[in-house]
């Protein structure tokens, strides 16, 4: 059975077919989080703290950390931040010596930035994983040096020099081409995360069933462990939490191991709790149970899903309310 | 691929490897429903009108009708009313004028008792669902001879004189041998929908894993369409609708192209909806935008699903808020 181990300073989390889903939370990215990149300019680290909280409250078990961050101001006034071979390296060590600081997790370092990902991988405690190699030339021939002299597991999507394919046949070469080349570089199918890219089914209505059909694969003919920007199906279309909400528990049924996405979401994550359970990976349905309590306590307290689940962390689990309190 | 045709008075539904999910309506069922059940007693057909109405408002394309109801009063007067042979084919016959004057959807006839059974095949418009035989050799004898003289499809349970196995192997095994003792009536496996018995998952933790494989089983190798009591899964467990909403999702990922449930639950149908459109069976997503619509007209008025349904059907499918102005 194939297991991805990753750490943090004292945790192990293991990707893997006989384990519960990996939520890896999406959320520590400036890319596209124009308010996230301008506090980072400043050297304002709250937001990434409080993400990084929130969102191993909600259930992640490891957290991305995207060093891709435009820093305008700067830039205006030294050219150099104009290149992100300049502004990412720095930008991810902090990123991480914050994150680290605050909770005890795996990470997942996300540039496409090879100097980011190495000054991410120098600083890192324990086992991370990189993010990502592609079937590009280019990148195989940077990232897969870096991913074994660190000897970790990286994130491989299914593109290449030629682009993203529509067809998952050569989706699927991709991830084998990058399996193969992977093992020249004595880095085994294991410590390879397949993402095989979910295309909106808003555009392509095949989209479910081929990632259905590409994790199956994956999994039986190539032994990889999967994941993928789960959020990304529902691209364009209404009532998208429910729709992500279906489609997980389906890529779980069809094999698949982890997902990249947003934690603080309670119908994603009710899903996968649920996917847990029913594929036999959450003994005595404790997980289950346990999330059931706090979505309880979030409607009874009309809080969000984040507050109820920091609430049911700060109470030591199950229990709602905050702290016991103590006859006088 | 295999089809199961359906039809009521002027209405095809089929049940279908590349067809939408079969929703089938469980609610107008007596058994467990006391108050029901008393309403019956009484001549008083005003639930399983407003049941029916309901139902299929909200979505399902089926409704299944079950005779067996308890007549307590008549029964202190009259001992033939402790027979349910003796109250069943006259009440299926009630229930089935009352259902059909109200609604144009294919019926499920459901009984124990083969009378009531050929009661309800006698006055069915259409081609209804015979629901069910099982691998019992009774059963087998006094149900299919009538399933063939109908010209009727019928649902067949996974369980026969031993019982329910646990093991799905033995399940499987007496799924075949009903597909097989059907083809020496002439009856074809496209006509038998094979329920593969789900177990509470909070009793059987494999439960789940049992459902999904059996059903890759059942279509793969005999052909044959699915069913289930889908809510069975969650039994015992709390915030039964998460696990149902999941269930849904992963059985149908599998293979499952129908259920007997309650389709009045929006967590429920919301995971069938996003689960077609992902399965590329709904086209132009056009489904999901309606229910999206009903859903959010649903939170906005404050109104339960069935509301919103039913408001949803009166405006015309998406329109919300009743009949549209005319400017004078």
């Amino acid at each position: 059975m194939t297991r991805t181990v990753l750490e943090s300073k004292s945790k192990t989390v293991v990707i893997g077919f006989d384990e519960p889903f990996c939520v890896i939370g999406e959320r520590i990215n400036p890319t596209g989080r124009k308010k996230l990149a301008a506090e980072l300019e400043m050297g304002d680290f709250s937001t990434v703290e409080r993400d990084a909280l929130e969102q191993v409250a909600c259930g992640a078990g490891v957290l991305d950390i995207n060093s891709g961050a435009v820093f305008s101001n700067k830039m205006a006034e030294d050219p150099r931040y104009a290149d992100n071979n300049f502004v990412e390296p720095p930008l991810m060590r902090d990123l991480i010596a914050k994150v680290q600081a605050v909770v005890d997790v795996p990470l997942c370092i996300d540039s496409s930035v090879p100097a980011a990902l190495e000054a991410g991988l120098a600083v890192a405690e324990g086992r991370p994983l990189v993010n990502s190699v592609t079937g590009e030339e280019e990148r195989l021939e940077l990232v897969l040096p870096l991913v074994k002299k660190y000897n970790v597991p990286v994130v491989a999507i299914s593109n290449d020099d030629t682009g993203i394919s529509e067809d998952p046949d050569v989706r699927f070469a991709v991830a084998k081409k990058i399996v193969e080349r992977a093992a020249d570089f004595g880095i085994p199918a294991h410590d390879i995360v397949v993402d095989p890219l979910v295309m909106p089914v808003g555009a392509m209505a095949t989209a479910g069933r081929q990632v259905f059909t590409l994790v199956h694969r994956l999994r039986t003919e190539l032994g990889v462990n999967t994941t993928c920007g789960a959020s990304n199906v529902s691209f364009g279309l209404p009532n998208r939490h429910g729709i992500n909400g279906a489609f997980l528990p389906m890529a779980i049924g069809a094999g698949m191991t982890s997902a990249i996405m947003n934690p603080v979401r309670n119908q994603e994550m009710e899903a996968i709790r649920a996917a847990n359970l029913l594929m036999n990976h959450d003994p005595n349905g404790m997980e289950w149970i346990k999330l059931s309590k706090t979505l309880d306590a979030m409607r009874e307290a009309g809080q969000s899903f984040a507050e109820a689940s920091a609430a049911a962390v700060t109470s030591g689990g199950g229990r709602r309310g905050g702290r016991r309190r103590t006859r006088g």
